[in-house]
């Protein structure tokens, strides 16, 4: 990693308000071809609430709105242009949109700085120079473009999937790799609140740094959930991290290119230097951020710190409860491997449990309701609300082996609240989309996680880290 | 872990037949309220094409069924009895069974030796002895029952999901733990090809070993998934480990309670002593077992070694192919952290690999065939199979970070075949279960992980263990 001190600080909102929340936006390229880039854009865009201008010079008429056959010849300047043409008609567009007075530019040909040729390097260096002279943002080269569900904007050709907006759950997505950003975002199919997908590939101008700072104040995010292979100025992203903090949003963020082949592998994608992992280790726990290690956990992670409440002081402990002895044993061994502990229960609380549960289950912690408990979910809430109230535990989990029943779960939400405690649910079955499983990840206090490590490595730098104070919606301004 | 010494061999199948493959089956407790323990097996028994006996002495005929009111007033002697009774009535029934000449009897009621009381330990004590003395096998107490698929028995009251059976690639499942066997037959639900779920409980007869060593010899399985807490002989598990290696089958292992919280709680689960884990990672390593240590990856990981030839002499490294640079960095990072080698292509190769993907595309390995070549399947095709010509490469890993082309698996498939290298499908997306990855989870050549470390790890351990040679199955009797 180079040393932190950075050129530039993150844009402020103002300097990415023309890109995220466009009141016009004109695509260039725009194609009735389904499959093209530019078709697959148009469709997406389809959905925007301002006026969207398709160019293209050989029609008169694209989706049954009026195109144009340059961004000169538009009738309005647009605030946000999406470049989707061939590598060699681009710069003159960038050229074109600069000399107009467009806010900001998404590129997605590929073909500059990731190549690794003078030529690919100088293109890019050349695109930078014809906006920054007029004050214009560019995204990408190289990307796949972004999305903000609050403002309609899908402007993009990935097919980011619409997403429930459950207020107080809402992740806002930042990734370097289109990909990646979009394989993420796939979450959203099965329950995962997302508010954003910002992509930002070669990251000539904007960069995921400057997406963390939007993301900071933007209101309809509540957490903040990056995947990055390296910065320019790693600075930036440590003043975006407090930026995030002082909203009171945690950072949840996967690092990827840690080793030695996928820092060269890097330089192939996005032509940048990823730097050294343990540097960005550091960076990160200095700056509150949650490192993942597993990106299949990043979702995950962040929508537990969206929904999680603020430590219990003295409760250091996490209470077990399950259906079943075997998943208990898995949870209690998760646990031990993450440093967390499973302390047992006072006698108080040991004596509700036993009232709750059969004979033949285990009123300790972990607490095995055993399988015919978990029939009546009346007990399991029992045996949950009896762990909440113990001052031993500031965290519940519950490891499920097979479908959840989904009428638990309002109740299980009633009694975090009440506590002030989270409840994680972890999903055993191999039916990994289970409509359960949905609905927890819609639940706004329920987290979901989908393997033990994922949510004892979590609740492990909650305890750490602790939860930051939302700083209130109301107050804060764009 | 006690000494290894075993006082009894595994069972041989002739022991086992009546339990597993039987002609004639009874429930006692059947019912018809379909969420009693009876009700719910009665659902579960009425596919099995033997002649299947109600037992209940409330009722003459059941679900169109003669029922009768107690195992002795039978019209034959079933070879397997299953005993859904409240265990208050369990001992009388037993004995029963023993009297008549019962084959086997598998016991769902709980309350023995996991609660941890001198009167729990005495009654399954009685149990073992009543069965013991007319050569009855017990499967359980505490126990959810056992299903064998070319059998067409499901003599269980967990609903394990129907699966696909896929010759080469189906998975005999063994747990101790019912709970984790419902949750992992649940992977069938997908795609993933299950064989068999053998359940023991408290394993106070039949254990775990036991059922390794009955699937060692069935040729309806190919492939061995072991979970357990503990074993009373660890040495049975060795001679059932070398049973399966004989018949070249490989068994993958994920031993629970590992922790000193998670040996506690096994303790009241299935009273079961758990041992030491290293001990036990040392007994897979010596017999050749696969140890799997995250429950998650279990089933993928089976199923790869269900799937995957022979490894190819001194090709000891892995090939790369993704449609992203951002699935490509990840995955060489996985591939670091699991040793496994990474080499970059010879001059051929890359000449080939490069005439098949675009100018801004990575000819190396990994190699980047970017989003525009893998709208293409052809040009994708075209790199698996230069990476597979190379003589570096023993396999060729795949990860996706979207919904992948099902097109593509038919080729990709062929491709395993032709080169006798293992293709593994990396389902990096969010969209767990789409439909792709279902697709290539039932194709009987290509290997789907849904993590990369999954995929890694099961690579290293197959590089290191080998895999033995099928015995011929036609040779092969019971």
């Amino acid at each position: 990693m180079q040393n932190e001190t950075s050129t530039r600080p993150p844009y402020p909102p103002s300097a990415l308000r023309r890109l995220l929340m466009p009141q016009s936006v004109a695509l260039v390229g725009a194609s009735e071809t389904a499959v093209s880039l530019g078709g697959r854009t148009l469709a997406n865009l389809r959905s925007f609430p301002g006026t969207l201008h398709p160019v293209n010079g050989r029609h008169a008429v694209l989706a049954g709105l009026a195109c144009y056959p340059s961004v000169a010849q538009l009738p309005q300047t647009p605030d946000c242009v999406v470049v989707a043409v061939p590598g060699e008609a681009v710069e003159a567009v960038v050229a074109e949109c600069a000399e107009r007075g467009v806010g900001a530019v998404v590129i997605f040909a590929s073909g500059y700085g990731e190549i690794g040729t003078a030529e690919g390097e100088a293109a890019q260096r050349r695109l930078v120079q014809i906006a920054s002279a007029r004050g214009m943002r560019i995204v990408g080269p190289n990307c796949v473009g972004v999305a903000h569900r609050a403002a309609g904007l899908h402007a993009a050709f990935a097919e980011f999937p619409p997403s429930p907006q459950v207020v107080g759950a809402r992740i806002g997505l930042v990734a370097q790799s289109g990909a990646l950003g979009l394989g993420l975002s796939q979450a959203g199919e099965h329950g995962t609140s997302i508010s954003h997908v910002l992509t930002c590939g070669n990251s000539c101008d904007v960069d995921v740094a400057d997406y963390v700072a939007w993301l900071a104040e933007d209101d309809t995010c509540d957490v903040i959930a990056l995947v990055f292979e390296g910065l320019a100025e790693p600075g930036r992203l440590t003043a975006a991290a407090r930026r995030a903090s002082a909203a009171g949003k945690r950072v949840a963020v996967c690092k990827i290119a840690a080793s030695d082949a996928g820092r060269a592998a890097a330089r192939f994608h996005t032509g940048t230097a990823s730097g050294d992992a343990a540097a960005y280790s550091a960076l990160f726990a200095r700056e509150g951020m949650v490192e993942v290690k597993r990106i299949e956990s990043l979702m995950e992670t962040a929508a537990f710190f969206a929904k999680a409440p603020v430590p219990v002081v003295g409760a250091s402990g996490a209470a077990i409860v399950s259906g079943s002895g075997g998943t208990a044993i898995l949870a209690v061994d998760a646990a031990a491997r993450h440093a967390v502990e499973t302390p047992q229960p006072s006698a108080a609380t040991m004596a509700r449990l036993a009232a709750a549960i059969p004979p033949f289950g285990s009123p300790r912690n972990p607490c095995d309701a055993t399988a015919q408990a978990t029939r009546n979910p009346e007990s399991l809430l029992q045996c949950a609300d009896a762990m909440l109230a113990d001052p031993h535990y500031g965290a519940l989990v519950i490891p499920w082996g097979r479908a959840q029943p989904a009428s638990l779960l309002p109740g299980l939400g009633a009694l975090s609240e009440r506590h002030g405690k989270p409840v994680c649910l972890v999903w055993m079955s191999q039916s990994l989309e289970g409509p359960a499983a949905s609905e927890a990840e819609r639940h706004p206090k329920i987290a979901l996680f989908r393997s033990l490590d994922a949510c004892f490595g979590t609740l492990a730098q909650w305890w750490r880290l602790g939860q930051p104070r939302r700083r209130n919606a109301e107050l804060s301004s764009r």
